[in-house]
């Protein structure tokens, strides 16, 4: 049996965009992680929240079919809290508060009944904590990483030796840059390779998304939208669909390889349509096939003779 | 006859990167468009230069059958000259001079036999200029226009006027941006359709290109490359591949604008690969076909099925 295991935050976020302000949205890379994935694949969640954490919220990752059993509840302290406030062009995104809180003290325990899975996103967290995941897990078949330009400025050698241990990256093209000082894509992809992973994924936000396996590269625009209301989660939302719709076909070609960067781009659309999850929870099937679609007719090449 | 006419800057340029310092480069938004734009349709060039162009850059010009009727020179000053260096990102670019020389007085006068284009260009000069040359063509089938930030901040109403009076945008996405206050690139492109043209294409660097023409979209990605030698030019050269192709195949069918845009995508990855001219003007059918082909591979999306 395939399982789908993440590990990352779980948070509560007072986001302000040109469309309103929200606050207490659920939010956190795990969370945005495994509402996405939960439409290939529900995923097995590892996390921790305080003591604030709403009862509504967590009804409403087992309804999508996450797998709470290694959230755990740390009553010391509340739950991660993060504010921003983008701009106008949603591009530049101000920071108004990180509160870490009982995610300060975070070190994920994995139940005895996780370490056989087979399918592993590593959220965005400290590099020491993802080779920490990685020594709990058995004989997983993909594990892929995100990282952030704070752990490549203050860990670059243990984020290295975590890079070097996993098979997939998904990451941003800045923090690519940062981790190699390659000029374009394709050679930031290919040093990135190099350091281990066959599959590097480049996230570009508004611009799509670069994928490199093995020898095979991919590029997935991002659907074209009027308006974006809200583009927190956009990222990990990507990693979700990707990571989970590897795990629901449980076979690394190429072509699946395509797939997953197509349902990653699909529903980081849907994603940043709606303030937090909004709009994604209520993705049907149906949804991403229409958007695949679109995403088909969108990149299709005709036939040139000269 | 379909005749294709460009209207633009011949410049000598003089340009710095990280792979080193080159000067005297022939430049300009119309040698740039008249190179990409042979190896399909060689197009007719209005432009002026000064009493010291290089006899042996006009020769060139001419082997890839470009018509210099139109090329007039004033023995009154020097041609126009472009100074700039590039950051090592090669986004990041300072212009260290710009002396307009002979360009200063430029006012575009079509010889008779150039009124019956029916493909135009017109590069990024005075929307004045760019009025005046279309009240010299008889009857076009398709005109672009090209623009940039000074036009949009010191004469906004003739650009629109100018704008409203022409079939097809190829524009950065900035300009986009700046002219239509619209947050996305798809709000952007659908506001600049509503001010006229019924193409609209934006220009997004090394993130590759959008294009609407009427309810069509298509995206083509930059054509992933190891290194950027010099940018410079890249823009015209997508203009000069996509009218250029419009030209030759004189059809203004949906397939043939997506066809277009991979031709102007393709001579565009050619440009950036050597200083100035230099990969550009040696460009064969064969060395399009082949990026062709990699193109459809680098976007082919496989069937999904959920």
């Amino acid at each position: 049996m395939t399982e789908l295991l993440v590990v990352g935050s779980v948070a509560y976020d007072d986001v302000e965009t040109p469309f309103g302000r929200r606050e207490d949205l659920l939010g956190g890379s795990a969370t945005y992680f495994s509402v996405s994935a939960s439409r290939f694949k529900p995923p097995r969640l590892v996390g921790v929240v305080g003591k604030d954490f709403n009862p509504a919220d967590k009804a409403m990752l087992k309804s999508h079919g996450v797998d709470l059993a290694g959230l755990s509840v740390d009553d010391s302290g509340e739950t991660f809290r993060w504010g921003g406030v983008y701009a106008k062009n949603m591009n530049d995104r101000t920071t108004t508060y990180t509160h870490l809180n009982v995610f300060a003290n975070f070190s994920p325990q994995l139940p005895k009944a996780y370490r056989d899975s087979s399918f592993v996103f590593l959220g965005n967290i400290a590099p020491e904590l993802q080779l920490n995941v990685l020594d709990q897990i058995s004989a997983p078949r993909f594990v892929a990483l995100d990282t952030m330009n704070f752990w490549i400025d203050s860990k670059l050698d243990v984020l290295k030796k975590a890079v070097s241990r996993v098979d997939g990256l998904v990451i941003n093209d800045e923090e690519g840059c940062l981790l190699t000082y390659k000029p374009t894509a394709l050679a930031v992809g290919r040093a990135l390779q190099e350091m281990g992973p066959r599959t590097v994924v480049l996230k570009r936000g508004e611009h799509g998304a670069l994928l490199l396996h093995g020898d095979d590269i991919f590029y997935v625009p991002a659907y074209p939208l009027e308006s974006v209301v809200d583009p927190t989660g956009a990222g990990d939302t990507f990693a979700g669909g990707f990571v989970g719709y590897l795990a629901r076909c449980n076979e690394l070609t190429a072509d699946n390889l395509r797939r997953a960067m197509l349902c990653g781009s699909i529903m980081a659309s849907f994603c940043v349509e709606g303030f937090g999850l909004d709009r994604l929870r209520g993705v049907t099937n149906d949804d991403v096939m229409k958007r695949y679609n679109k995403f088909v007719a969108l990149t299709q090449c005709p036939k040139l003779t000269l």
